[in-house]
């Protein structure tokens, strides 16, 4: 059932606020010193710098930048702020271009004051909307399924089921999933939606962590592979059987961990990637 | 698309755990002085009582016994704490029938030891060995899906349709399903698979409370109907559509109502269930 073990870190890709610590020239000296092959940065690493200069910094580390993250909150009951949204999803796809990387991570945005289905439906125009500037820039759009705990603000999109459907329902060669396997480890269609999701070649991004047990905050406690109860190994198997073979990206919120020396939690992260994903 | 408005309390169940504070006897002065009709008994509120003179007392409110929460917590990769539970199971329904309930209330379990798919074969062995004990006593099992965030710990059963699955595979006059707003206000298939509860005549209870924005604790920072974003109402239309005319439970955790003079606490339910479920 498992699939071949890491013997390396080739696959293995970090995102910058895993080590939210480091600044991201520290963090792509670090992954790189460490034999780390890609990096996910997010925008708020971004900040005050130059987004061109900043991707060279970064290939010269010889990373790969997998995408960049995040893109996203469509759902809005105010006309105005959906506008907004567009405009910004604009920005996060030029800025990828500048940075060098070919995909967007969507986190899809629910507003509690208006229904889900509506939220939803937004979420689909909003898509629908940035499409062709996304074509024509060469960046994909990974929707990025969310745990039904974040249903009430973060994102409106709660299991792979539903992402499958939107990115069948747009059907464009720029929109895809990004599966992350601490917001969907639960469910019981998971096995058969990523077939899914393979089989219709929309499986762009595949990220890592893992579910504590008890897990005491609902956003920042994440846990490296093999802390917690997620089946990672498992997962990567029916993930590689449906045709992925991209980058495995750690992506840990974790006040823990971030209150730690950052070189000791990156030896943590490759020993976690190669012996518990 | 909302139901007809709750023009009194003759639908109106209470947890003794919503009123934490208050002794079951206490529970049941308070709820029935208000005009609440229905009341579901935690097992934990029975301790050191004779639990037949308990249920003559509650019945002497007029009050009828809606549920005894709760029986369950079947998965578990060690084969002697299986059996314990089933023994526990088998007390649960002993213990219903004295109080003078015709249902319990199943939280399944779950095992982080083990695999989510080991853990519902589990469950599912577990409920079909203590049918024909519940046959016999009269009383019916209601399996209650819980949150996907409670998949490490209480509940391998997550969504509706798998309680569906569940109680259909199982098909037995008395295994059905207990829906709580709470737990799958975010689920897309959540209207379909409420028809296909009724449709199969599995639905056997309706859990009301509401999901606060944000919520602060996983546990027990539930939110009165109508504080937060769950669509009541809707839930409810959806629910009574598909045969049900049972009672509305309201089933509240939360540390900061439990700090509460619990008569202001109990007022402000019957507000909130009137004008917002």
């Amino acid at each position: 059932m498992n699939p071949k073990e890491h013997t390396d870190t080739s696959q293995l890709c970090i995102h910058t606020i895993t080590t939210k610590p480091w600044k991201i020239e520290e963090a792509a000296k670090h992954f790189s010193a460490a034999g780390v092959k890609g990096i996910t940065v997010w925008r708020d690493a971004l900040e005050g710098r130059d987004i061109r200069q900043t991707g060279r910094m970064i290939r010269d580390y010889d990373l790969t930048i997998v995408s960049l993250c995040r893109g996203g909150f469509f759902a809005n009951k105010d006309e105005k702020k959906r506008k907004s949204a567009i405009d910004d999803n604009v920005r996060a796809i030029d800025e990828a271009a500048e940075l060098g990387t070919s995909m967007i991570v969507l986190v899809c945005g629910a507003d509690q004051s208006q229904s889900l289905e509506e939220s939803r439906k937004q979420i689909r125009d909003g898509i629908a909307e940035i499409i062709p500037y996304a074509l024509s820039a060469g960046v994909k759009l990974a929707i990025e399924p969310l745990h039904p705990m974040y249903a009430d603000s973060r994102s409106a999109i709660n299991t792979i089921a539903q992402a499958n459907d939107m990115a069948e329902e747009l059907n464009s060669p720029c929109v895809g999933v990004a599966f992350d396997v601490y917001h969907l480890w639960w469910d019981p269609s998971m096995e058969k939606e990523i077939k899914r999701c393979g089989e219709n070649e929309n499986l762009l991004a595949f990220h890592i962590c893992d579910w504590k047990v008890p897990t005491t905050d609902m956003l920042l406690d994440r846990g490296l592979m093999g802390e917690g109860c997620i089946p990672v190994k498992q997962i990567r198997a029916w993930v590689e059987a449906a045709g992925f073979t991209g980058f495995n990206e750690v992506e840990i919120f974790s006040t823990t961990y971030w209150q730690e020396n950052q070189s000791d939690f990156l030896k943590k992260i490759i020993k976690a990637y190669k012996e518990n994903s």
